[in-house]
């Protein structure tokens, strides 16, 4: 199957659904992929299961904050720079492009790669959804090494970092991305086609263009967050879903510190009960909690959607005054594990709350 | 000629001196050296006159926080890593290795090394003293390209940098010395023995041992200062110097700021006259100035040493009530012209005083 032009729109809406408010806008990134495919024709998305086992297979994404990626566009070199020092460090040639991230700019831009290079793209990624560190990934949980790790800028600098573990490959590479006005491509985790079938979160990209396709249906048909919730429930990771809240923003904090965009949105319910959620973030949502306590907790997924048409809301577009709905999601049952959840659960970003799945805290 | 453990020494009291109250205390770099000479025997000290234009030259030395680096010891492993990385990145082996600054730890580290490896030191460096900055060196100012940058932790992790320029390449080597803790091995500006020729200062390592010597001398024969200043009048380039002050600290500001040791010292004169002289520093000292106005200025050099012993101080190790003669003393012609002092002139350090020398400023 090949990811055409026409795919493009409903991936990057999807994927800007499955990035939790993070992930960057895929807009710019979704701009770069059509006219990728215009200039080199669309690639071939392919299962992880029908890739050969000892493919060589290459993340290509981006680094940075999402309120700077939203405003800094790419141009070709600086990507095919990043890919071709992966290749001279590890001494072997790119068979597919994966993305790291479905959630947000990373969906896109593996496409857009893909495409320049005449590239399959794998059907595939690390988090089945958006996560604000790159050791944040099924791909570190389930032991593949991050290092070499290739940061590129569009001056066409380049730093490569061989780090012990993720966990200090994400120091040194952020610290490389602040350096570098916190936009920049990146390439890291080189595996091979076995590698990818037994960490990677399966069928992803075919899931956010499914995603995408069901708000744009909806939207014929009369509610698009009940067609997306209806589609979602068809899916083999997000089928345990709710809306959460259906309310408008009172409350906004939110700075670029440290890397990262952090803060929390507070909202008041439309129907003048007065009832509140709260949700925090740093780049991604990571807890919705109301009176009554926790509703969903990362990793699974918490979303924003404008409450008339679906559209995803990320964090970088909150606005006061705003109507949104808040919808939870269930995550992979590979980011659910114990090793998943000290790598990406509530602890690794400072929340004192207990992953519970939505399933159980939404009694679904 | 042979850099023996006796040179071990002197070389490391003459760089402490040249290192204008940075570049790190030579200490733990000088029990280093000397326990990879007793190990593999001493190595040779080459002229660069004497090197082919074709050798390969690498620096090694280390880049961080001199109030780290006092209280951080070496292993031999990240040092090899360092050279390791830096061969297999330009595809060449290490002929020579020489020093980019002479100034403090950084002089003896690179003889460590040589003894190491069973490779001859190169008797020249790119500062002829310390500077805080990896831009701040000869080998930028007359051509040398900076990268790659090879920069490496005592957990053998490594980050090899492409930079554009000499100027981004510090960025990103400081963005990683940060993150190693301010303590990080590095190699940079690989060179050839034609670049060494055209852009070291040359004769360095023996000049440092030429003043660690005379220091000792001095304090033998009655007053070190003046043994010290004697024989700097007799070299090449530091031939114009000066006492600039006999006092004591009464007033120190000291901070581990971005990456750097910056403040400035306060000092009073002891003969009761109430004359006071202020120097600031950014790792090195960069203006000694008094009520008359400006004494010294950088590149020229301003160092200090306890007013009994001429030993030299560094910047961490001064403390309220010490009494020190500030000496200024001339920089390398080369590090004087205009193309230098664009790079490492008074305004690079944001001071607004232009470079005057030494020896009109003191009318020596």
């Amino acid at each position: 199957m090949k990811l055409t032009l026409e795919d493009m729109t409903d991936l990057a809406r999807g994927s800007a659904f499955l990035g939790t408010g993070g992930g960057g806008d895929p807009y710019a990134g979704r701009l770069f992929a059509e006219n990728m495919i215009r200039l080199h024709g669309a690639p071939e998305l392919v299962h992880p299961r029908d890739i050969p086992d000892d493919a060589n297979v290459f993340i290509f994404g981006m680094i940075g904050a999402p309120t700077v990626l939203i405003e800094k566009l790419m141009n070709g070199a600086e990507c095919d720079l990043a890919i071709d020092t992966m290749e001279k460090m590890t001494g072997r040639k790119a068979d597919y492009i994966i993305s790291a991230e479905i959630g947000g700019l990373n969906s896109v831009i593996p496409v857009a790669m893909a495409a320049r290079r005449g590239l399959p793209v794998v059907d595939a990624d690390g988090m089945g959804r958006a996560f604000p560190e790159i050791q944040m990934t099924t791909f570190n949980v389930y032991g593949v090494p991050i290092s070499p790790i290739v940061i590129v800028n569009d001056h066409l600098e380049s730093v490569v970092i061989n780090a012990n573990n993720a966990k200090s490959g994400e120091g040194f590479a952020r610290a490389v991305a602040i350096q570098m006005g916190l936009a920049a491509m990146l390439s890291a985790y080189p595996m091979t086609g076995k590698q990818v079938k037994e960490t990677a979160v399966h069928g992803t990209l075919g899931l956010a263009c499914g995603i995408g396709k069901a708000i744009v249906r909806g939207r014929h048909e009369g509610d698009p967050v009940d067609a997306l919730l209806a589609y979602l429930r068809t899916t083999d990771y997000y089928n345990k879903c709710a809306v959460l809240f259906d309310g408008k923003v009172v409350d906004l904090l939110r700075e670029t510190t440290g890397g990262f965009s952090v803060g929390r949105c507070l909202f008041e319910a439309l129907d003048g009960s007065g009832r509140r959620m709260e949700v925090k973030f740093q780049n991604e949502h990571l807890i919705a909690r109301d009176e009554n306590g926790v509703k969903t907790i990362v990793p699974d997924l918490i979303c924003m959607v404008d409450r008339e048409t679906a559209e995803p809301i990320t964090t970088e577009a909150l606005k006061y005054g705003q109507r949104l709905k808040v919808i939870g999601v269930s995550a992979a049952p590979a980011m659910r594990t114990p090793e998943a959840l000290a790598c990406f659960g509530p602890h690794a970003f400072g929340l004192s709350e207990p992953f519970q799945p939505i399933e159980e805290l939404m009694s679904l």
